[in-house]
């Protein structure tokens, strides 16, 4: 069908999976890589198609570019000269994407981060380094940028390697800097440190057309400067942290106008203030964005491919409620604790396991990836720990303070999926029952006290909030001029359920007014006087509809109503009813 | 990691799918086929291991036995006598999944129906033909079963090939029938036509500890006897249909014993009456089962792999809402045509298309598929209507009735996610508000009338099947003494939102009451009275977790509603509140 061949500059797992997806659409694509057996080139028959060598010799980039019409990279560490060579004088016969000038911008991350400033995008402050006098360069960076101080390579430089922490202005300590960057043989820059709250990334895919789309933002948690996990969606920051990110990522790539066709890795801070910051950008397919082969509509190396081709843009909306991505580290030369991370995942529900078919492990080398999808964040948070709990010693011994996120019984639940908020403390004996029913029924839930009169800033934050925190259902309860639930209901899209409680006069039907006989636009869904149990029933009822399990659960439980009565009509068939009401 | 090498028997489409999910694991994988560069040994660099010769040739298996350590297959097509000749002379040193016996009994479709009949799975009437005395034996078994009546090959069959539908007891037509079905060469076997509602499948998988498990029910539309469509989840018959299939299923694949390790597709007709009659059972990855890679948290080829090597199996659920696979059947020698539907299905979002890699296009070949998936039935049934219309002329020349399901405006949508019931035609007038509302915002609803006192069994059986017939949420309204909401909520598990009517006297306070203070077990989620906008609003709510764009239409609603009033506040400041309340 499609007749035009691609040709790929390196063929490791990113290759690999790019290959995956173009298997479904007929592809044919081939691989320049060092390796005859790289990831890539392991998936397909056409062994002799692809090129052995380095995608930094020229040769070997003139060599996969007479026998391909489209050109593209799965590692930006490529000879752009050579590219930008073929991009001009051949352009007639070949398309390159992303260009060469945008390769070679991204490959300096000192002239990315200058580009990026001329546009307008935020950025950590940054200073050159001049090679001929480091020492004194670094010494004005400090003095302007402050202590810590981040060192970087400008160039080679990935998952760590090639940034140094500086956390002083001793000559000596400069000097072990400079010696540890490569000796002064390799250009720096110097970074002001970004105190950030977490790391995020937006997977941005770019067409031919100019057609710009993005990914969730996800939050990144990296272990030794190396992707360790990724988690979709992002729930840190407030409720526009995520489309705002995402507007930057997309903002950033376009600044490289219609070099950038293919898709871009984001990577981002968020700052405490809630602003972000671009940390850098990466021209391909991402270790961010693996995810998105089980979690998304359509997967980041489908949409690479589908850019590169001219082809529409695939959906980038999640199919599933969350998901965790694991990255599969070489902790050692053995494969074994690879292994028993796999063995563990094949007990998990929702896990599907990306081994990229590298024969040798080595400590830090990406081994594979697992992926967990599930109806929501507690979910998958309870599907990643035996995974984690799998992990060998070194991760246990230091491990990730941010992830997984602790759960104390008869505490909120850090990753609730339903809020019971009442007016004040003493609603507490009535509003219990609601808890004890989401516990029953092992719904994940927070239970806190918002006062729409006494609290009223507070209440609004948390209605605001509450949907990008990951909230489905708000239980909210108030007695008197009860306008606590129909408050809150105005401050967000989600379902809110109204327990009007009885207060001292008027036997609740005060309450119950108050909450049911809402304005038209804005519904509450008000349960009977008092009757909190029925609130988080019905909180269970409208989140069957995305996690099955809780459906199946309602089922049962009408089920053992029957019963129960059922039980009860037997005792007093049995014992007749005057024994009944005495016993 | 795993040191086994598994072999396969067949290397067309469901090996390659087979094969994906096979690098995923680092599984070391070899196919037996005639072809060297058929579908599934295009997808490995291993081309030398491969075997190129027929999974009927007893020297090619042998062959193929010879480099493995786990046998299984991809077609049952194969020679089964060597096959048990090695499982019981290799014994020690290969395992074949399923067994040989298992795909022998399989092979011979006769054979199949008297084992299952022994086991007491439910099946068509079913005769043998003699071969010695075809004519004769056909003629008895109209006698017995009626006409039409299906006459089959016994061996060899697939896709409707094989089958012949014979109409009349005269002598010609009975000849002609032995005539198309091989000439009298082949044996054959008459079964009763079962005049069925709908075809449905279910993929089954058995691990080796004998552990089962089961995908959802799907409904399958043929066309010409080839999968032409796969709907999922099925929706046709009643609560228990889904349920019952997969138990049927279950059992069909379990009167094999331990020779049934791995996946198998188990088709059944859906009868009239609701019973379910199993039709056949194919021993591997099944088309019926494509939706899988897509839709379910496990594939059912990842499963197969997992079964045969011991592994513990993967969850079988669904991981999106509703999915379409479409079979991508050439039906001229002329790519073009399959070229045509890959293109449309690239403006789709939710698409998947897998394209098996085969050169020539043949009609009725199966060159691809593509898995559509959504938050909905109405929502994939939306996606699905373009790739429907971009089939080549002979599709929709003779197009399937069965499906698309027609959508007329302003009558209930075929595959309603709200149900809209009042106690009597007279709630109209108020209960339409919700269905403006649901049209509004493009909510697929129905819409009639239930009286909990006048129609009890009607209105029972409505929210008995509500759950399994897709509906997610359910508006009741009533008026009076006012039992609809709660009755409906007892006998379904979803949420039902009440709203209370006006009557006559009283003001609605009755109907408030009479539907807000449900017992303790079943709530309902009552709104203002005659506030039917908020039940719609508060029904948009509830599905805004599964379905994104509800979401976000209703944070739109929600600033328009603001917006409105600023309107408003604007024209009283600059109108006067005099003016405003003349004009």
């Amino acid at each position: 069908m499609e007749t035009r061949r691609i040709g790929v500059l390196g063929g490791g797992q990113l290759g690999r999976m790019l290959l995956e997806a173009g298997h479904r659409l007929n592809l044919d694509i081939v691989f320049l890589d060092p390796s005859a057996t790289s990831p890539a080139k392991q998936l397909s028959h056409r062994t002799q198609d692809h090129i052995t060598g380095s995608f930094g010799d020229p040769a070997c980039i003139a060599a996969l570019a007479a026998k391909v019409d489209v050109l593209t990279v799965e590692i930006e560490h490529v000879d752009t000269d050579q590219l930008s060579k073929m991009s001009t004088t051949e352009a007639a016969k070949m398309d390159i994407f992303p260009s060469a000038a945008t390769i070679k911008l991204i490959q300096d991350k000192y002239e990315q981060k200058r580009h990026f400033q001329s546009h307008g995008i935020p950025l950590a402050r940054f200073l050159p380094v001049e090679p001929s006098s480091a020492t004194s360069s670094i010494t004005q960076a400090i003095q302007q940028l402050g202590l810590p101080l981040m060192l970087k390579s400008r160039t080679m430089a990935y998952d760590g390697k090639g940034n140094y922490l500086l956390k002083s202005d001793a000559p000596a300590e400069i000097a072990k800097a400079i010696e540890a960057l490569g000796k002064g043989q390799r250009p720096l820059y110097a970074e002001g440190f970004a105190p950030f709250v977490c790391e995020i990334a937006v997977m941005v895919v770019r067409g031919r057309d100019g057609k710009i789309a993005s990914y969730p933002a996800v939050e990144t948690i990296h272990r030794d400067s190396i992707c360790h996990l990724v988690i979709c969606p992002l729930r840190k920051g407030n409720r526009s942290t995520r489309e705002r990110a995402r507007q930057i990522a997309e903002q950033a790539v376009g600044t490289f106008g219609d070099g950038a066709v293919g898709i871009f890795g984001v990577e981002m801070f968020l700052m405490p203030s809630g602003e972000i910051l671009v940390n850098e950008i990466a021209p391909r397919p991402h270790n961010s964005g693996h995810y998105t082969i089980e979690a998304c509509l359509t997967s980041q190396y489908e949409n690479h491919l589908r850019a590169i081709l001219g082809y529409p843009l695939g959906s980038t909306e999640m199919k599933v409620g969350s998901a965790v991505m694991l990255n599969l580290l070489g902790s050692s030369n053995s494969m074994e604790e690879i292994s028993s991370v796999v063995r563990a995942s094949l007990h998990v529900d929702g896990a599907t396991t990306h081994l990229y078919g590298k024969a040798d492990c080595r400590p830090g080398r990406k081994m594979g990836h697992i992926t967990v999808v599930g109806e929501s964040d507690a979910q998958v948070q309870d599907r990643l720990l035996p995974l984690l709990a799998a992990l060998p010693a070194s991760y246990t011994q230091s491990p990730s303070t941010a992830y997984p996120l602790v759960i104390r019984p008869g505490l909120s639940h850090p990753l609730p999926m339903v809020g019971i908020i009442m007016g004040s403390d003493s609603d507490l004996p009535v509003m219990s029952k609601a808890a004890e029913i989401l516990e029953n029924f092992k719904v994940p839930f927070e239970l806190t006290v918002r006062s729409a009169h006494r609290t009223a800033d507070l209440m609004n934050t948390y209605a605001i909030e509450a949907q990008s925190r990951g909230l489905k259902v708000i239980i909210a309860g108030a007695g008197g001029a009860a306008h606590l639930p129909g408050m809150v209901a105005s401050h967000t899209p989600l379902p809110v359920i109204g327990v009007p409680i009885k207060a001292s006069v008027l036997d609740g039907v005060d309450s119950l007014y108050s909450i049911v006989q809402m304005p038209r636009g804005i519904p509450v869904a008000t349960v009977g006087i008092n009757n909190a149990t029925n609130a988080a029933l019905l909180a269970i009822r409208i989140l069957g509809d995305t996690v099955s399990d809780y459906r199946q659960a309602m089922i049962d439980y009408q089920v053992s109503l029957e019963q129960e009565v059922e039980a009860k009509i037997e005792s007093l068939d049995t014992m007749g009813w005057k024994a009944y009401m005495s016993k």
